[in-house]
């Protein structure tokens, strides 16, 4: 099993960027808290983050054949990026959408968001402890199909 | 440690109402499971469901000075009930939002949540997994609040 | 055979509450019209009012395996609850939507219907002649149904 | 007294018509079904059909001093017309609105009718069956009123 | 001259919940307050309140006959019950509006009543001080009203 | 010079239908005072009436190499027709909108005309006198555009 | 009988203000012709002319017992005065809304008038014209008021 | 202690302008029955109307050092005037907003209200004896204030 | 096979109508470009317009048994008529909407567009070319579809 | 050259209203460095102020034939005076309008403004230094059109 | 005469794509179709595909001076990208806005193109069937274009 | 000190793109006169242009520890970007916004701007002198923040 965690605009600014909205946490601490949910739930891992929605969209065609999963905080283009949405429907993959606050106690342009109605559901405001989780909803919603 | 797990109007009926959207597990099933991961993770925990969106005020009501956490899942109440709202607001403790389905892959009316913006965060679209799901991530959020 | 009839919110004030909109007729006059037609067409049925959202969706859930199908007026509740919505969806009746009075002649508000896009049909603005009208078109489907 | 069936624009289609929200039943069944209610309840019927708004205008004018009551099914016009509204208005006769299938659970433009508030009441969802019921309904109403 | 005093939802916490918007004023207070000022203008007064949308429907209807005038602070069910308004319509008591904050003030959701348009008036933003002045407004009008 | 009076659906009812909105006075009457005009000002004058978009959109489009100009009460159709809007901008004679109430305060539907932006003017709200009023100002302006 | 002639803002500008939208005749020229239909139709008339919101509803006060009717071009004071509109409401006096240019063909937000639904009708799209016909719209009407 | 009571326009025309929407009693009656107020209360009061947005803003500024709280009826400015709003934001004096109709009950338009977000509170709806029921407010809040 | 070219209102005026908009070609001159399309291209074809709704209905419905495939410029009942719509999905055959112009470059009423949803694709903004474009994409489809 | 700066309603606070949004400077040290301003760049320079929009609008008129252009801080009146606007378009000057503060950071109601589309540009957001950089702005294009 | 292709985000994985939407036919199918095309009709023709935004808009530039027209297929930029509008009406040349699927008959959020009001005409719901007609359609313009 | 300069899409087509709207000045010959500007008021400058979204957003983070203050001009990203908006409020940095025409003049899409609210001000409609107006507003905020 290999499930891809792509992170999207300004998510490498994390741990300076806002910090009263987003935490102190890096990208980089994140990435190491998944990989021990990858070694503990012993399934493959990878990475990958950009501020350009072409290279997200050039992420998830690359995903098929590759991953099982992904596992997407959009960031920005969640709520302005129809091409996310069509490049998530057009490979087949189990997503989750992921947001490190909680998007609907913010502005209310980041309350809609074009990708959820094709992902597998929605998991935000858990700040970084949200990606372990999602990982773990994914393994489990990876084994139920298999196990079907 | 204790939680409280909140189910809303409907709820009652799972898995037997339309199982298309909410799946074959029913209530007892789901409250199994959360017992399971109460005593793995070792809290307390108890149960409550009602149709009536009163009742639900009253139970979180209650919960202040018993409960150190609330998962709720408030199934219509979720789109059209400000009273719960404000009681969440009213008594100060963490709450997540849960649903079964992915609401935003569902009619526009449930795209909206009035409950979500005073709530720690939302995870929805995993099934009956949600709701391990969300106890874990309360207990993560009350030890890192402890912590402090 | 059997048919509940289910009234909501304040149609306890039948006859006394604003009679040049409701009309002099009572709810205990409408009963007992029903009750002719019950003996007319040979079916059983049974009554129930409640000014409570959440009695009504109790209501509903209790009629599976006891009712074949269900005529409410669920008065206010008709254009605010997406709980009486959801059971009616998730109990699989046939139900029919009934009123007293034209909606669409009154408040923009009383113009849209919750539960109308999984009920069988609408009939309003008839006055308590609605209710016969409505228990034979119950009856009609029903017979057709069972023909099939 | 004498009662007026007017149908609307794509009606002359019944039963070919796509038969999954339609049915088979075609308009020359309904109108023998009329005939039927009509000799049981014993007043006079008529019947038109147009795809015309104007000839559905003018056969509402004319209707005056011939006819004691219209039910109406104006299909698409029921969404788009403002003349067949004013015409009712201006004939003063009491008209019913009816639909063969439920609008309601049907595409959103289908919600809102212009005539609706100028009619008595509205009976949809029942099918052909919808016609009998609607013509009872109107003799009710015309039996009423004669008796005040 | 009778007055009832009528709390929805949530206010039973009043003085522990959410201080900086309500005070620290409890229910209790308020209550005694407003006997003071009955003793004061000389009239009866009772009190009730629930979070319960159906119980505020009952109590609403159970004054007819016994109260000359309700003073009411529906709580979050001002912006969303149309049940509630129906029941001020129909019993036919001069009712008062009442909110602790200036609900203009706070967010969008609650600029709009829907129980405003059926009262006699509206006093809000005086806090605790509201339901004394809200009695005495009420005193007035039936006093007037009953001196013609 | 010549100018056609041009009056849409459910004006032949003019003097009978909804007298409190329309006055009493009869198309026919309407038409004579025009012919009073029409010899005052010294200008040949034809009338046409139809319940049938088409017919007025057939009528507008004789009227090219006939009238110099044309006063239209489009009645309903005011709201309602692009295909009127489009045949009175593709003539390119100058038109007058008349109507006999004031649009503007009835319903909020009839304050929207499609035709208004390609008229030369609007008169409205002053009886069956708007039509020798909007004659005179046909006049006008076409003696006025002559004399350039 | 008197009739007041009342304009709004920037109408002082008329002959130099944007003359591809308001032609070249002046405010003054504008007056004189409306003398010219004083006598012709033997009424009194007084003129009035302000680009301050205050004083022309003063203005619209001071014509109570004064006057027998108004004309008034409120400019773009149309679009946003609500005090416009009551004090005509107020005065109960019968008042034309004149427009030099046709607003339907201009901007949207010229398309909505607050004062049009307590007017007596419209007048609009005639350039200098509309003046002398509005006047005699006015005399018909209080002619026929007085002759009743 | 000083408060000013601003009145806004047409409001000079009370008792006399649409008596069956604000009653008989005038402006004067209102400002003697506010002077007898001032007296039983101890306090001092100043009175102004004018119909001119620009004047009640001026009102305001003025206000600043002389006087301890305004209460206000801006009528229909209301809701238009943002300038009003700045104005009270901007002299940072306690402010209640008052009306003698319950606007809510009344056209759409008055349903909203430019300053009440940032008055003290809104007492509406009881006709002339708002005034002192709002001067009333204003003492208990400047006393409260006082004391602490 | 055989395909129907129908053109709604105002299309009659082609060559003299608003030529800026839509060219100098005549309706005639467009009818005999399709004559060559379809001897090259060997189908049978045939030629209506009306400016009739309801005859544009009937066309449809009597195209059912006789025509292969319709190409319509339905004009400006594309942004008005359900009843068009409905007849399009009613007969079950594939249907090309035409416009000459490009309508997304026009007003705003000109962008939505009732009937698209139900045809199988849209040509726009090619002028007289549009014709025989349409009818080329409509023989590939019935060839393509006929092959299978 | 002439300049006229033009300061609307609420902007004689300057200095003393609410300072956490507009700052510490008051109108008369604006005045001040703008005349500094136009020391520098040599020109001639004016000043008004008033809260009536009316004043405005005849200060806007009086600048024709004597300023060359101006510089206008419509302060609430830029998002509720059409009458600004249409002096501005009337009198043909350039005018560029500014804000002391950003309007886009603060309500949504300061996000629209009427005047901006006749303007010829918008400074917003620099506090009392942009009224200095609006009138070197406005020299620019003064001399550039001069140099033309 | 060189025509360019353009295609945009997530038309690489036609073929593979949502199938059921889009059909099998795989994007160098539809270059090898063109260049048929091409060759038939005797002008040049290169293609290109991005998912990035920016990478289409300096297509877009780099076409100045080499080709002659684009057919642009602009997946779900279509419907967000103002970028591409700016680009297309900067470049001056004859775009033609192509889709594969009729958008008309998806999700509402497809009903709208950014990039319409900008092209000559559009294409869309003939599958891969298009691209070749959109060709001609070009071919046809700028033969058209050159004859004049 | 450091100012980044940072153009966006399509701005490199500066005088060649739509002159009517943007003028004969190239993007090179604004960046010279932005060096004239640094060199006369002693700052440091440097020039970014990118037509992609992704491109600006790195640009935007690049600029931490590097420059003081950014100038950005993101053309039709101001209206549809979200990522940039995060990006500016992200890095902390002040920023100001430029446009060389004045948006508000042009289509309604054009009036919001995403980026605006987190910006220090705006400057637009003054054609290619808004650069050095924006670096001189720029270096008056860095110099007064650096003297505080």
């Amino acid at each position: 099993m290999h499930i891809l965690v792509l992170n999207g605009p300004n998510l490498n600014l994390l741990g300076t960027r806002e910090p009263e909205v987003y935490g102190h946490t890096t990208l980089a601490d994140i990435e190491a808290s998944c990989q021990q949910t990858a070694q503990a739930l012993e399934f493959d891992i990878s990475f990958a983050q950009s501020n350009h929605e072409g290279a997200l969209v050039d992420a998830i065609h690359a995903a098929r054949g590759v991953s099982d999963g992904i596992v997407i905080n959009a960031g920005a283009y969640t709520h302005t990026s129809l091409a996310l949405r069509d490049a998530i429907a057009g490979v087949g993959l189990p997503v989750i959408e992921l947001h490190i606050s909680n998007t609907h106690a913010r502005e209310a342009f980041r309350h809609h968001s074009y990708i959820a109605p094709v992902c597998l559901g929605v998991i935000q405001g858990f700040g970084a402890a949200g990606y372990p989780l999602a990982l773990q909803a994914m393994m489990r919603h990876l084994t139920a199909e298999t196990a079907k």
